[in-house]
């Protein structure tokens, strides 16, 4: 039975492993402010799926009184990584391994420097949930984790197994959580940043909800032509997305219902928001492909000047 | 001696009028609020170059009242263009000419597409300016004006004759007005959008002054890719602009006092802002000569939703 540990218990490190622990997995919770609390009184999730609630969880403040996992869910913010060091490796024994549940292109990089290779996996989590109180998840809408071995920044280096990836999928999806497995990370990730570069960086920039930047003409036709650079930038990458896809993120965000972006809400609260992971490694891929990216670097640039200016 | 009309007594009317009007010239102002008070009290400037009060001015609230005029100053803002016909066909003789002293490129097609051909000349003024009270102008710096004659969109038309543009000029300087003519009033417009499409439109996305960002390394780069995208939009539209001239314009406001550029100054205020003479044109010419202008044409639909939305 692999031993699970969460890292990070906000809105989507406490969704999945709420879910995980209600299944009766071996799971163990970093968590800071709430370990008290969920200590106390468990993990509530009030999910568009059912309510529940666990009411006995293993809770840690101290990483190391964690006991060493097979499988660490890594799920703090990009802007957090400068902690990974101390908080991954006293969880690691020799057949560890991380799955990186972050915002953005190549964000597990930070992660394989801290662990090494072959140790790496990374999701894209179309999930929309908030942290509502302490220990207190609500799960709003979606769930699905796409999962692949992280290859590094060139897709040249051995990721886990296909075979370790099946079982962890196995145990995810007997929990409950929607789970596939791609063969390409990289390509998954540019494809979830055709929507989370125009997006979440506009609601900032122009701020304002998603469904006044679609109702607008002016703003409508930028979004477009974002998803539409972002898409390029990955061809030159090397990433092949369907033309049609352009067109398929716009038609799902005019169905969206009136949705702040979770970089506006972060931007709004005071937080770091996740800029490098986002736009940063995007532009130091553009980069590396020798192709210009003028409207993603303009993004990165007003979101630097206003992440330092709020 | 030639008759002059002033229409629209503000910052930049007030200035240049008041300083013809101080030097005894047959000039006739359109004003609306402050008529009456003018007509009371007379015209006020604070000036670096010494303060004045001219205490009689031919002061109307009514276009209908006025003479017709030699040399109509057209100093309204841009986005009132649509007065355009019937407040300057009403002061026109035969052999009137506009000087359009509004910011922008191809500003004076508005005027052109009122009066006719040959009659346009336009000035790109470099004069910082601000209205303080009714009939009250401070002048902080600067005044110059390149005037030149306007040819339209493609610089095919003949424009005012170059006698008459100097001897306009004689009497300008006369007044102790600095006016220097060009040749080319769209190269000299293309020049003045080097300044005015970076940092106009980046404090009003960025809310901050121009100080701040130079201050701030990603706002800094982004401000020299836009002057750079700028010069390269101009050369590719048949202008030439040296190189040098993109660091001079980073140096030149690195040197400037901290400063709201005119365009935030109408944001805050809630007036409109000048995106269509200042960005709208600019693309508008990029796309008669096939080029792209990514990052003018983001702004230009940022700055478009932002004023929709305050």
């Amino acid at each position: 039975m692999t031993k699970f540990a969460v890292v990070g218990t906000g809105a989507l490190g406490g969704y999945y492993g709420g879910l995980l622990a209600r299944a009766g997995s071996d799971i163990h919770f970093l968590m800071r402010s709430d370990a008290e609390y969920v200590r106390q009184h468990g993990l509530r999730v009030d999910s568009k799926n059912g309510d529940f609630h666990v009411p006995q969880v293993n809770v840690y403040s101290d990483v190391s009184q964690m006991p060493k996992c097979d499988c660490i869910i890594l799920a703090l913010k990009s802007t957090q990584n400068q902690l990974l060091t101390d908080l991954l490796l006293p969880l690691m024994h020799d057949d560890s391994m991380v799955l990186v549940l972050q915002n953005g292109l190549h964000v597990e990089q930070a992660t394989r420097e801290v662990v090494g290779p072959g140790r790496v996996a990374g999701g894209c989590c179309f999930l929309c949930s908030n942290k509502v109180g302490p220990g207190h998840i609500r799960h709003l809408d979606y769930g699905k984790i796409l999962m692949g071995p992280f290859r590094g920044l060139d897709d040249t280096e051995s990721g886990p197994s296909m075979t370790r990836l099946a079982t962890l999928q196995g145990e995810l999806v007997a929990a409950g959580i929607e789970c596939q497995i791609t063969e390409s990370l990289t390509w998954a990730r540019w494809r979830k940043l055709m929507w989370n570069i125009p997006f979440n960086g506009l609601s900032v920039i122009l701020n304002s909800s998603t469904d006044k930047i679609m109702a607008h003409p002016e703003s409508r036709a930028l979004a477009k032509s974002i998803i539409t650079e972002v898409r390029q930038t990955a061809l030159d990458c090397g990433h092949f997305i369907e033309p049609e896809f352009i067109q398929y993120m716009m038609d799902h965000t005019d169905e969206m219902v009136p949705y702040d972006s979770s970089m506006r809400l972060d931007f709004l609260a005071g937080r770091p928001i996740e800029v490098e992971a986002i736009y940063g490694n995007a532009l130091r891929a553009a980069e590396r492909a020798n192709v210009s990216a003028p409207i993603i670097r303009t993004m990165y640039q007003q979101l630097k000047f206003l992440a330092d200016h709020r």
